[in-house]
């Protein structure tokens, strides 16, 4: 195992002048509504108003950028069919790196357009039959690609904690800080970010119920996978951490709780409702902990970032159907 | 008819310094989508994100903080069963005033319960066999209650035309001002506002086709009406102008376009998906005069009012059913 000294806070830092004036500087939300059925002051980060949809950018503007003139002239490689791919199509058009990327060929044609609006190259793979990682690989190899993974990489975290950062930076002194967890990129970059700005505050990660390796792996020290986690939150159905994040998350990370479909639903039915803000079911799990009361914390003030908004919105029927106050 | 002196800019001064600290300062949104698809740069001011989800909360709140003591302890009365409903309803609670909201019984369960959350009394009458005027009349003589009516107003005109004022002190120069139109009450004191402070900058009314009473009152100046409009655009089916913003439209708009069905919908679905915003149909007007195409401005930068955010979420399947990119 890696030595959580993997990315420090001044990786996050250096990752914040690189993003400088490239990604945005998300607004913080907040909502009379949640604080009164909180019982507590809630700030909410909106990465969903990222560019490309999700914090995804951040890590992967961060990551291209670095590159060298050579591996950038080359271009990159990814496995992705979600909010990963749009981020690093996007940084790569607009760092000038050729990017490609592997996609299963039921993923919805909205992401495949979206990917492929920003000029990446989309390579179909049949999911019965090829293992991604294998095909990355070899095209990686033959075409001689860089791979950027979507978590496991200590400059998309440092991206990443950026936005935690940001969110300390507008609203000062916070008693907890609430992070969605799928490969904990987002969550450790957070915590390193959190941490360190305010020693005080308390860093928890939040997972489904149906897919609560992370929060076991945590309890137990020892890292432990699911394979295809049946949970709406489709950021979340990551295996498990990674060799980079679960040391950051065991050395960083206060708590680690999880929250039900329902609780998921539910959240990001008020997050439109009241906040009117479009967020994904990844993107209300660390609100869900606090709405569901998975989380209590009378009086206290509390960061909660809500990741993505990247929806199809002609499922949202579906998803609604049910709901109404 | 009144002169169109019934309301100035001093009075939307005014009204911004009692609606500070108590209306929300609205972002203002950007979005590199809509700047390429309109080939303009296109400044999106979200009333969305207003108290009560409305920009109405701040005619509502300058209209009652101005009423004498004696009619703030006897209370308001009005009717509405949409956005102007819930604003006094909380201008209400906020400022002490007891209020009084004359509903249809066929108004939706959510617009109740949010509008009796607010503390405000409802009043349901029967749709056919009621007129809501002569109702309300009647309850504000026996209860010795202030009608505060939803736009014809000049108090609620201020009010409306501070969202204008903060736009344009925060983006500075702009070509174009696009702004939805109902009764008037938005439009007229966003064109006061615009006129005044930005004197080449054309303002512009947007209403749907099928309500387009205004657009034809503009062009004839003579005051038509339209009654039992069937819009999606609930806020844009009132019947008329009023006295007061009539004239205001007519000395200060510099022209009005209509919009199809089709176009809101596509607009708002737009909104939905790339700006991550939660629109109603009204709230969509203006935006959709610039996406559906009715105003062309290559080159400009141009303020686009999102007036609100109430919207059925569990009605939505329906409304974007056949949409996708």
């Amino acid at each position: 195992m890696l030595k959580p000294h993997s990315v420090t806070f001044a990786d996050i830092e250096a990752a914040a002048r690189r993003l400088a004036g490239v990604a945005r500087r998300t607004p913080v939300f907040t909502s009379t509504t949640v604080d009164r059925l909180t019982n507590s002051q809630v700030f909410f980060k909106c990465e969903n108003f990222q560019r490309a949809g999700a914090f995804k950018f951040r890590g992967a503007y961060n990551a291209l950028s670095q590159l060298s003139a050579a591996q950038k002239q080359q271009g990159v490689i990814t496995f992705s069919s979600g909010n990963h791919a749009q981020a690093i199509a996007l940084a790569g058009q607009l760092l000038g790196v050729p990017a490609t990327i592997v996609m299963p060929d039921d993923a919805p044609a909205v992401k495949l357009a979206a990917t492929r609006g920003y000029g990446a190259e989309v390579i179909l793979y049949q999911r019965q039959e090829s293992k991604r990682e294998e095909l990355t690989q070899a095209l990686a190899q033959e075409r001689g690609l860089t791979i950027i993974p979507p978590y496991d990489h200590p400059q998309i975290v440092a991206g990443q904690g950026t936005a935690a950062k940001e969110l300390i930076e507008e609203v000062g002194e916070l008693d907890l800080l609430l992070v969605g967890c799928g490969g904990g990129g987002l969550l450790s970059g957070s915590a390193i970010a959190a941490k360190t700005l305010l020693p005080e505050c308390k860093a928890i990660g939040v997972e489904p119920e149906l897919a609560d390796d992370a929060t076991r792996s945590f309890h137990s020290r020892t890292l432990q996978t699911i394979e295809r986690a049946d949970t709406i939150a489709d950021g979340a159905r990551t295996p498990s951490l990674g060799r980079i994040t679960f040391p950051l998350v065991l050395n960083y990370v206060d708590d680690m709780v999880t929250v039900s479909e329902a609780a998921i639903v539910r959240t990001m039915f008020l997050l439109w409702e009241r906040l009117k803000i479009v967020v994904e079911p990844t993107g209300a799990l660390a609100a869900a902990a606090l709405l569901g009361g998975a989380v209590k914390a009378p009086g206290a003030r509390i960061g909660v970032i809500i990741s993505g908004g990247n929806v199809d919105l002609t499922r949202v029927g579906k998803i609604f159907g049910g709901y109404g106050a």
